[in-house]
């Protein structure tokens, strides 16, 4: 580290569109780096804004609001510099934008030169690329400025800033979370470090918003592109960083991918200002999961799971839900749903003379689960969490207005497999959910001894096939190629392109892989393409 | 028209990803133009692939499938020279391309100069600008080649190709509609050929790609900047110029809204392969005007309603219900909702005990409802068409897993006061809507009484305001300057914005306004801003 400089990373969650909100959070941050002795305090890229501020971008006054409050900003950072992002705009075009204030004066503004329009990003949508580099000098010390994608890139501003003199370079992001991606940055990092020989203050976002999850794992590396200090992920903090710092441990991989889900929720809960949340449990493995996850996040109180059998219900699952339930200390309520489901029947019987018994009364008793959970929903102002995972998802092994209702669906990027690994670490922390559930073949129960066996190839062969198709775009040849009977993946690739349109309308839920459905998954409802 | 040269605009309705069905009927076209003496045949932009392919063009066997029925298209080209747009790679990039092919041999291949990047439009996230531009020559005229978004803008390639000695140039186009948009082509185009002092040939995409129109009205104007030939709207057509051309009615503005639609519709239905349709009547305005696109667009054998009153239904309704079925020759069938209302109740008492009855008890109902026209779908492979308008999709006065569900929303972006508007144009035609149903105040009847004027302020000031901030962008300050009530104002811009999760959760509708609830619609569900 320039040794006179005192570092403060301010790793912060903004709410997206509250601007006032983020602008009062930014500046008591500002207050307290200064009160640790800090000459610089950065923030996260547009953390004025939140991000992605998407098409709140579009509106001309919320550019001006966003412009205000950066003057404000400006006005209490007395006897301290700050670099922190914003919205610029400059005639009709639109920046993504770093201001470098200094003693209450904005000194410096870069424009990002680097625009991501891939995968979740769709900044090519709103702003202009910037063409100049910025370095701007603190305390005899030359920092060169940048936002994110311009770290990743090879030909980055950061090299032009170096020769310029930079020997500390400030990346301000919002970089979303996949798994083990903190990895990657360090990696990146590392390297930009060692090319610029300078060292490199990376400040990241926290927080979730909507599929969104921003892991914060803010860091520095020096100038031989060591690691030096860290922040945690998943929640606030100010590192302050004077020549070396603290280095967090980081979580093994289920931790870090529970923890990354429990943010998700949190904030989708919070920030949209729910008091309370529903769970529809079902005795099953995924129910069991999401309902453990909601009280770990939200503690149990704030947590109603609801039981609802009908005549294909086993007792185990009555039993099951109770016990995962005690076990959280959540109150089960149980609504059977045999008399509504007799009385549709009825009340369709004309309608359906002479047809066989098919899909049709299935889906309707998951269905009616999805009303009772919306009509306690729509009574106590309470949030209803999906339960689906991304198994399900993909194939659209699941029901459209019955169990995919809900405004968060906590398991979405989470395939099945996956959600024994999760339910495992989760029961080695402290044991929670019964083993019953665990070694229970999966099962619908909309029909006498169905399984989702009957159905859909083991989980394992299945996630295979989702993880090559859904997240790696390969063709049905690369996957017959890695393993995969032929008609078994013809037949898992058919049911993800038909299953589209349930997809259209389902919940968000956070992304933890490298695609997850949602921004990052566009593809046509009508399609007439078959892979081969 | 340079006088040697015979033209054929073959203005095509392909289906996304079916790549090898799109090129049969390209070659198709070929042979019919051949037949008629054409020299040129001209397809619209992606023909191969269909517009928009979306992320189909992420999947690298996708683009290698595409290529090689670009290949086969050139082989049938005998004797004939085409445009015809395709997916070209080069390396790592990727291009919105043209080919032109000669009498068998792909002579040229032009790369899309200006991606768009707003609105509907992604093209920034999957092709690379190409930077040259085409000039080809043909028995002896020299034709400059382009694309699209090419046209529109000042510092386009085709001003570039006339210097190079075009007298011909050729725009192929996936442009999709919205009222009036056919005058602003032909208006920017007039102006080109001026610039260029050459004739242009515009060749526009037809058919309905889940929420977009593609609406034909392919055209030829001279180098003077004359309409010389166009081809119709909304269908598929073959036009062959030579000097002179026959020039196409427009349609009014009402007869061009509706016939967008119900392309919209048909393609949807017809592409996704579904037989029938099923529409949930109410007695009101907006299920009678979908009924009647529905019958128009598929025949009345094809289009089932179904009313479903409940103990709050007038007698008013089921007798309208009766007449526009009637009218339109469609079979009516009546399911009473009443028994398994009761039972629900039942069922919930015990949870809902001592809570006043509010919004709860009312979406109920719509999801009973719901769930009996899934439950139809479901047993027959039915596609439910949903009733609501835009004037409620924006505000969220429907209920999600209610009115809301179906695959295909047909009046999702006709705002209240223009579905008057439809209805009256239908009328004129021929009277299907009975007066008593377009008379009546709306009305839910989800409670005694209940009126839509109980919640929203009238529909002409609603509509006003949702034009201003769903499709103009504007600030509360500005709207309230355009003459609405500061705190209705504001109460709407609410309503609008806490109803984004609802608008998740739709199904797809027809665009047909300037910005429509869909891909040009990307707000965060998570939103703290607050318009002033």
């Amino acid at each position: 580290m320039p040794k006179p400089l005192k570092l403060a990373l301010a790793q912060m969650n903004p709410h997206v569109g509250a601007i006032e909100k983020n602008a009062a959070k930014i500046i008591d941050y500002i207050h307290k780096a200064k009160a640790r002795g800090a000459d610089l305090v950065v923030f996260p890229e547009l953390a004025i804004t939140g991000y992605p501020p998407e098409d709140l971008v579009l509106k001309p006054q919320f550019i001006k609001d966003n412009l205000s409050v950066l003057n404000e900003i400006a006005k209490a950072a007395k006897d301290i510099a700050v670099y922190v992002g914003f919205v610029d705009a400059k005639g009709d075009n639109i920046y993504n934008a770093g201001a470098f204030i200094n003693n209450g004066k904005i000194v410096e503004i870069y424009h990002k030169n680097n625009l991501p329009n891939y995968k979740v990003f769709d900044e090519k949508r709103y702003f202009t690329s910037g063409t100049k580099t910025s370095v701007v000098t603190l305390k005899g010390t030359k920092i060169g400025l940048g936002i994110c994608e311009d770290i990743w890139v090879d030909a980055n501003p950061y090299m032009k800033e170096a020769k310029a003199g930079a020997k500390l370079m400030l990346v301000i992001n919002a970089s979303p979370y996949h798994v083990g991606k903190i990895y990657e940055r360090e990696k990146v990092l590392s390297k930009r470090a060692k090319a610029t020989k300078a060292h490199i203050i990376y400040v990241n976002m926290v927080g979730g918003q909507d599929e969104l999850v921003f892991d914060g794992g803010s860091f520095v590396v020096n100038s031989k592109g060591k690691l030096v200090a860290s922040a945690p992920q998943f929640k606030e903090d100010l590192l302050v960083v004077d020549g070396k710092g603290n280095i967090c441990r980081k979580p093994e991989e289920m931790e870090e991918i529970y923890s990354a889900i429990k943010m998700g929720l949190k904030d989708y809960v919070d920030k949209n200002g729910f008091t309370d949340v529903l769970v529809g449990l079902s005795g099953g493995i995924d129910s069991a999961l999401t309902l453990t996850i909601a009280a770990d996040t939200l503690g149990n109180k704030r947590v109603h799971p609801i039981y609802m059998p009908s005549q294909y219900s086993a007792r185990q699952s009555i039993e099951d839900s109770k016990r995962v339930s005690n076990n959280l200390g959540t109150s089960l309520e149980i609504i059977p749903i045999k008399d509504i489901f007799s009385d549709y029947l009825k009340d369709l019987e004309a309608c359906f003379k002479g047809a066989k018994p098919n899909i049709a009364e299935e889906n309707l008793q998951a269905r009616i689960r999805g009303n009772l959970l919306m009509a306690l929903s729509n009574k106590f102002g309470w949030l209803v969490i999906s339960t689906g995972n991304k198994s399900e998802t993909s194939t659209g092994y699941c029901t459209l207005y019955g169990d995919m209702v809900g405004g968060f669906n906590v398991l979405k990027d989470v395939p099945k497999t996956l959600v024994y690994k999760l339910v495992e670490w989760r029961n080695r922390q402290e044991k929670v959910i019964p083993m019953s559930i665990i070694n229970r073949p999966p099962t619908a129960e909309l029909k006498p001894n169905q399984k989702d066996r009957d159905t859909l190839p083991p989980y394992d062969v299945l996630d295979k096939v989702i993880k090559a198709y859904v997240e790696d775009n390969k063709s049905l040849k690369e996957i017959v190629k890695l393993g995969i009977n032929a008609k078994t993946a013809k037949k898992m690739l058919s049911m993800i392109d038909r299953a589209e349109y349930k997809r259209r309308q389902s919940p968000p839920g956070p992304r933890i892989t490298e695609r997850a459905f949602g921004k990052d998954w566009r593809l046509p409802i009508t399609n007439g393409y078959i892979s081969r």
